[in-house]
C-alpha cells in the first residue's frame, strides 16, 4: 500500500481480481482429480495453471469487470463480480495459450520476468499440450459458470470466433516476418495494419467489452432510450463496439511499437528487440513509406541481423526519415478520430444499452502512454 | 474398382464422404479470403488442410454417416448426407489438430507415408498455429452448418468435452513415458487404461456415435418404445453408448499395441516402435504384470533404449511370459464382455432411440484385425 489513494484502489482492484482466479483455479484443478487423473498430472496442470495465467498485467481480464461496472452503473454484488471476473480469468486463459504457442514459435527466452514455460526444466514440447489445456479450461469454465444463462452461446461463439482471427493473424505474422529470413517487400502498412487487427485487436480489446455486453444482456440490436439519440433507427451494438474497438486496438498496438524503438529500457521495463528480431512493426513500415531508395538499401541490408551495428544503422534511417514527428501525427489524430467515434456513440440509461464511458476509460489508459 | 462388390462399395463410400470434404475444403478456405487475409495466408492455409486433414483412414468421420444410417434405418437424402458428412470431418479435422500437435511433441519423422508437417519445408514451429487453426475450423462450421440446429450447443459441447479429454490423456501419455527417460515404475495396467480411455477412446469411438446421435435427435432420456425393452425405466442413451463405446476404444488400443510387437511389418504397413520409444503400451504393462524378478531386471536395462540388441532381448521377455496367450485371452474376453453388453442395449424402431448395430458395426470391424 502507498499513500496516493488512486494507486491504492488500483492495487486493491487487482487483489480483488486475483482473489477470483483463486477459485477459478481450485475449480479447474479439482476437476482434472474428479476425472480420475493420476497425482503427477493433477500437480502438473497446477503449475501450467499458475505459471503462466495469473502473471500480467490482467488488462484484458479486469477490462471484462470495469465494463460491467460501467453498462450496470452501479457497485456489482459479490455474485456479479464472480461472473464477470470468470469471463475476465476466461481472456486471461486466452492469453495464455497464446503467449506459451507464441512464445515456442518465436524462440523467445523470457516472458514475465521468468523463463517461457517451454524452457522451463523437462516441460520442452509437452507446452504445445499445455497451451490446448489452457484454451480447453475455458470451455469448462464457460460450461460451468454460464450452461444456464441466456448469453451462453453468444459466449461460446465470441470466444470461438476470437480465436480464430487471433490465429489468422498470427499466421499472417509468421508468414510475413519469420524471424529468419528478411523481406522487407513483404511488409506495408496495410499488411501490419491486419495483422495487429486480428492478431491484437479482437481479442484484447474487442473480446472484453462483448463479454461484458452479453453479460448484462445487450441485445443484437435495439432503439436508443435516451436523447439525443432516440430515434426509429436501430443500434447494433456489437457492431459500434467492435467500430471503435478495433481501431482503439490498433492505436495500442501502434503504441507499443513505437515504444520498442523510442522508450528507454527503464521506463519500458523490457530491451526493444523488434528490430533485431525482424518485427512487421509500424515504425518499419512506416519508415518504408518515407525513405530514400539509398535509405531503403540500408533497411534491406540491415533490419533483422542480430548486431548492435546493423540495429543502430536501422535506427539512423528511422530518426532521419522523422519517424518521431511522424507518430506524434498519428497519435493526435488516432486520439482525435476515436474521441469523436465515441461521441457518436447512442447512449441509454439502461444496462443493456451503451454508455460512451466504456470506450473512454479505455482511450484514457491509452492515451500518450510511455510504457 | 476392382471385381470385390464389397471393395468397390467401400471404396465408393470413401469417395463419397471425400466429396463432401472438397466443399467443406472450400468454404473453409473461402472464409479467409472474406476476411481480407492476404493471398499468401490463404494458400499457407489451404496448404495445411489438404496436408494433414484428408489423408488418413477415415474411420472416425466416416462413422458418424455409418451411425446417422444405422439409426434412421434408411438411406440418407443428399442434405442429411452432407450434414453428417460435415460432423465426420469435423471429427478428422480434431485428429488432425491432435496429430500435428503429437508428431512434434514426439518428434516423430513420417506421418501417413509422408514427413510430419513440422518437418516440411519452412513450416516448423509455425505447425503449432497450423493445429490451432484446424481445431478453430471445427467450430466455424458448427456455426456454419448447425447455428440453427436444435443440436447446436450440445455438438459444441461434446466437441469440447472430448478435446478436454483427450488432451488430459495425451498429458498423462507425455509425464508418464517420455520418450528420453524410461521409469517403468510409472507404468501400470490403469495407468495404461486411463491414458487409452482420455486419449484415444473417447474422440475416436463415442464421439463419433454420440454426434450422430444428436444428429438425429435422439434425447438425454426415453422410455423405450419396443420389446422386450419396455419398461417404465428410462434411458440414457448417451451413457449407455458411453458405456460400450469407451471399453470397446480401449480395446481397439490394446489390439493396437499388440499389433505393433506382433504383426508382420508387410502386414501392419509400418515398422513397430513402441519398445524402442519407451511406449506405454498394453505388452509393456501387461509383461511387467507378469515377470520374475530377473526378468524385470531385463525390462528395466532394456526397454526405451534405441538399439536393435535391446530391443529383441525386450521381445524375449515378452516371449517369455507367454504374451501373446494373454492377448488371445484378453481379446476372447473382450469381445464376449462386449458383446454381451451390447445385447443388453434397449433398442428401438424410431430414428430417435438406441439400435444394437451402430455398436456391432463397430465391434465387427475391429475384432481380430490383423493391421
Amino acid at each position: 500500500m502507498t499513500t496516493d489513494p488512486k494507486a491504492n484502489a488500483k492495487a486493491l482492484r487487482r487483489q480483488r481480481f486475483e482473489g477470483a482466479w483463486k477459485v477459478i483455479r481450485d475449480e479447474l484443478v479439482e476437476h482434472l482429480a474428479s476425472e480420475g487423473m493420476p497425482s503427477d498430472a493433477i500437480e502438473w496442470f497446477g503449475k501450467n495453471l499458475d505459471y503462466n495465467v495469473p502473471g500480467g498485467k490482467l488488462n484484458r481480464g479486469m477490462s471484462v469487470v470495469d465494463s460491467v461496472e460501467i453498462l450496470k452503473a452501479r457497485e456489482l454484488t459479490e455474485e456479479e463480480y464472480f461472473q464477470a471476473a470468470v469471463l475476465g480469468w476466461c481472456i486471461e486463459l486466452l492469453q495464455a495459450y497464446f503467449l506459451v504457442s507464441d512464445d515456442m514459435m518465436d524462440g523467445s527466452i523470457t516472458r514475465r520476468d521468468q523463463p517461457c514455460w517451454y524452457r522451463v526444466q523437462s516441460v520442452g514440447n509437452i507446452a504445445i499440450n499445455d497451451s490446448f489445456m489452457l484454451e480447453a479450461a475455458i470451455y469448462w469454465l464457460l460450461k460451468k459458470h454460464f450452461r444456464q444463462s441466456p448469453c451462453y452461446v453468444d459466449l461460446l461463439e465470441v470466444f470461438h470466433e476470437t480465436t480464430y482471427q487471433t490465429e489468422m493473424g498470427q499466421l499472417i505474422d509468421l508468414i510475413t516476418a519469420p524471424e529468419d529470413h528478411v523481406d522487407l517487400s513483404k511488409f506495408s502498412l496495410k499488411k501490419h495494419r491486419l495483422i495487429v487487427v486480428y492478431k491484437t485487436a479482437f481479442y484484447s480489446f474487442y473480446l472484453p467489452v462483448a463479454c461484458a455486453m452479453y453479460l448484462c444482456g445487450v441485445p443484437p440490436s435495439y432503439i436508443p432510450s435516451t436523447e439525443p439519440f432516440s430515434s426509429t433507427k436501430p443500434v447494433h451494438p456489437y457492431d459500434v463496439a467492435k467500430a471503435i474497438l478495433v481501431p482503439l486496438g490498433e492505436y495500442f498496438q501502434v503504441q507499443d511499437d513505437f515504444l520498442d524503438y523510442s522508450a528507454p529500457p527503464e521506463v519500458l521495463g523490457k530491451i526493444g528487440t523488434d528490430i533485431i528480431d525482424n518485427k512487421c512493426s509500424w515504425v518499419i513500415n512506416t519508415a518504408l513509406s518515407l525513405v530514400t531508395p539509398e535509405q531503403r538499401k540500408v533497411l534491406d541490408e540491415n533490419y533483422g541481423k542480430k548486431g548492435k551495428e546493423e540495429e543502430q544503422r536501422v535506427k539512423d534511417v528511422f530518426k532521419a526519415v522523422g519517424i518521431e514527428q511522424k507518430y506524434a501525427e498519428y497519435e493526435q489524430n488516432a486520439y482525435e478520430t476515436l474521441t469523436k467515434l465515441i461521441s457518436e456513440v447512442p447512449e441509454g440509461t439502461k444496462e443493456t444499452e451503451l454508455k460512451q464511458e466504456v470506450f473512454t476509460s479505455f482511450l484514457n489508459k491509452i492515451y500518450k502512454r510511455t510504457k
